[in-house]
């Protein structure tokens, strides 16, 4: 048996969809500038392109608070499709009157501390040297099963809850607690005490982890959907105090929605 | 007797009403250059609709300084019944010359310190563990006595004071000082003292405190109600001190308002 | 003789007038647009305005830099007054001119260090109990006697000197140094050696120290008026080293602003 | 043999083509606004300049999220040939509708730490002080030859890749943790062990580093290119725990374009 | 012999020159609405300005990046005449073309370590106590004859250089690094370091130092000047390695622009 010092500190991660949130200000003053022919019109238009980008993996939700009005959250196949999303959206004359106060772009992801370790294992006693041809060929057969296992959950679809909880997180590399300086078990057993937390609200709560290193300003991004909003800060707040979180949790701005089919987005931008 | 090392860190907690803060800046030359009898027209829909909120647990402050020359306070029973309250404002034609510079999502919160060591101490004596059906069952049962006997603190009046005081705040999650995990034992010791000095303040000071983890980008709202708003300063100077507030307080904004009941906005905004 | 271990931390404190700084920007492109009839005619309705506010506790400055063309000052009994001058300035026709970038709410403050010593110390010799009704009459008779003794350092005119430097100021409450957590007779040395430091400086600049714990977003604001700016360089580099300011201070933005008697605003607005 | 104390902590480094990225956000209801023979004009005159930029060393990419619509990036022999640049755009009638949310101004680097140590050492072996002129000119000889032999890799060509993935970063200067008060060898070793995973990727991402400090507001920035952009994301991951980068490395804003040929501009600006 | 612990900590200092940076954002879209005759017509008036300030200590510089278009930089003999050139320009039609992105207001400043260390130990040793009236004599006498011997460097001419860089710098105080807290004598021998860096490259960077505390936002100024602006990368990459930079230099932005006399402002300005 051996034991390997260079075992690689990353743990295993699939990816799924890609994801784009936008936070959306409806410019008031030059809407209601308009006729209400014009706005009509309009609204029929863009009724009929989000209609169909409803039937593709988006959702809108009306937002509390000043960050905005609408909040579009948009589930697709990878970048390519959520390019296509922007330029739909911008050759909607509805456009003009929203400013984009701000988005985030992030792709689902599992991240895998338990098989990790099992499979870093298997292969450390069975002498097999990590970033080898053997190592490498493993490891990809080992993430193709669990990616076909956890398609629903790396592919899902939009939640059916009225309620949406949407922020970004980072793990603390501060001079003194960094989490990328911690061994791999222990992250391991506090994701795992975090995770134990999350289980006894699956009920109320349907959590989303996204993964956004390399494509937005923080590391991860958090979309809780639920029927009551209470449930939300239970939630995080009892997290707050879970090792992984209290030492290693920083967070962004957070963004509370109200789910809003686009067949009652008019509720919302009529007159 | 048993002794769990397991007992939650989390101190129960009541909520009640939920509040939005909206912080508005008139768009000055947009509106002085309206006629007189068009202002007076978009006062009255807007008087109209002013003085129904306020019926519902809503009240208008005209702040000091540049954060804005309006705040509106909402209470209500849900984030439903605050969401229908943007709907009314954008629909009003004053709404076009009113720009939302920040606001504050909460729901009032009481933190039952004491009432959470004697709890959790009774469970732990008669040996019941903690997230079992019997544990779950009689927390449960706490709250919901708890939350019937403080039903006037948790739904609160609009306090009839002339000047408020809000800001929101964070507790400390620092690298060497973390909230997060002091134990339940000392946050409780902490918490007392806090509120010692409140008690002292209480005849001169109003104060609801809202919580807003998972709701907004800090994790408490503090509002204070008072005639005399240097009791702001001296009761807030001295709780600076105290160790809660000393080591692990951490502060936003602040904002001062003038209570302007609806029948007097036309002087803020006649010209 | 009896000893306190609960001595309360906090410094006898006195407040006077209450205090706003406006920093202003003119939107010289509409102002220009104006034809130069127009302009006179506001100037003079601002001119009369703005002189009857010279009269009651206001001065304007031109500001040197970016933030502002203009810094309005205002020494005030009460925030009332304050909510009346903020009315009558948004009532001017030239106030759709000017852009408030930003401003300061604070109350003119004396911090008695040394008093606060004596009086403790007095109080606890005799036995005297901190917040008794005993302990808070004579405290309040003390504050009652110094209050009028330095009834015009509180309520101070203006200072006639041609330049202005204002910045807002916290003291540090880091993890490690922590001014909320240092005794009572060290904050009180150190802050009678910085004084020291000041009072070299007192032939040359005059300085108006306010509070703003609860009304700003910064705890104290600081007001120096000199006839030649360089001294405010010299006094506050100098006090950069002592030890209350090099441990504790912690600064905001600089304001740098020229004497504009109303007189004389035609000469930044005239074109 | 000699030994210095003072051989230079610096790293020989190579520097080569002046870098601009320019994120920039059409402004929809302006450009929408313009008759579509209008547009046409100004697209026809912009696709003109841009096919000549294309020609010289720039890219435009199509931008995900709200940092902005479009990405230009343009590689030049100096800053003199990137003001032209500037220039040029500038007079184009599509600048109009363009603002400039962002940019970011460098140099391709290469640092060569392995060369330093070797060269280095064997000046102190031979008992050359520093910064003599026997020093200097073998140097600057052992740069001049480096800077033949790596002129590829000095003035890169665009790579092709359709996604590319844009951050400025920071090494840490904190007060415990501080890069540039770590021993030259010791730096060296991290980069190397950094570099090593960079290899891995190698037939995946096309990188290229360029040198800002003294430039613009960060010390690095960093181009990413490849295929598919997930790559991105499982490097910087699996770097983010190396050394050097778990410790020292902070992070700025990241972008994510996607390579838009000027003959396709028009699919993202018609209407 | 005497020696005193109150040994003062500041190093003697001569300011000279005042100092203002403007950067610049040109308007386009307003400016290219007007017709080319009434852009001439508002050139030619500028140029006539902008030419009889150049022969008075300012020039102008194009900037590199989103920063601004434009950096104006004046050297005036104090604050009173930079007022002067805020009011020339806020006069020009061109005025309203143009957004003040920033601005940095300072003064030309000195620092004497070396003196001060030598005078320092010759008043202890002769037992003049610090700040008496034979100490603030003798400093005042010193500091005459060297403000007169370092004229020409406290009123700098306008270097000729095509390049320059300007950042503003702080000195840090930290928890545990403290510049105001090192002995004189340190800071003494690590201005002495950083200062041989300097003259390695005196012949290809000219630098003006100024000092902005009580000014403006940081503490210094600094403006490099050069033919080759790779220059500014390796002398500031070089210094970021001495002791005085690696621990206690903390910088703001950068700012790169290339001279542009105002004979030529009409090529970045004539479309």
């Amino acid at each position: 048996m051996h034991h390997f010092d260079n075992i690689p500190p990353v743990p295993l991660t699939l990816e799924g969809a890609s994801m784009l949130h936008q936070m959306l200000r409806v410019r008031w003053p030059e809407w209601r500038a308009l006729t209400a022919t014009r706005r009509e019109e309009i609204l029929a238009q863009a009724a009929q392109a989000l209609t169909n980008m409803e039937g593709q993996g988006s959702a809108a939700f009306s937002l509390l608070g000043h960050k905005g009005d609408l909040m579009l959250v948009h589930f697709r196949q990878n970048f390519d499709q959520l390019g296509e999303v922007q330029r739909t959206l911008r050759h909607l004359a509805l456009w003009d009157f929203m400013e984009q106060t701000t988005s985030y772009l992030s792709v689902v992801e599992l991240g895998l501390y338990e098989s990790t370790a099992k499979v870093y294992g298997s292969l450390a006693e069975r002498g097999v040297e990590p970033h080898t041809p053997e190592w490498d060929a493993e490891i990809e057969d080992n993430l193709k099963r669990q990616r076909q296992a956890m398609h629903p959950r790396l592919f899902p679809e939009m939640p059916p809850h009225p309620y949406i909880c949407f922020y970004p997180m980072d793990r603390r590399r501060g001079e003194h607690q960094n989490w990328y300086q911690v061994p791999l078990a222990e992250r391991q057993r506090m994701m795992g005490d975090h995770g134990a937390i999350g289980r006894r609200y699956a009920g109320a709560v349907k959590q989303i982890i996204t993964g956004s290193i390399g494509f937005d300003d923080w590391e991860w991004g958090v979309d809780l959907f639920a029927e009551d909003p209470l449930v939300f800060k239970r939630l995080i707040y009892e997290m707050r105090f879970d090792e992984v979180s209290a030492i290693y949790a920083q967070f962004g701005a957070f963004y509370i929605g109200q789910r809003t089919p686009v067949a009652e987005l008019g509720k919302l931008l009529r007159l």
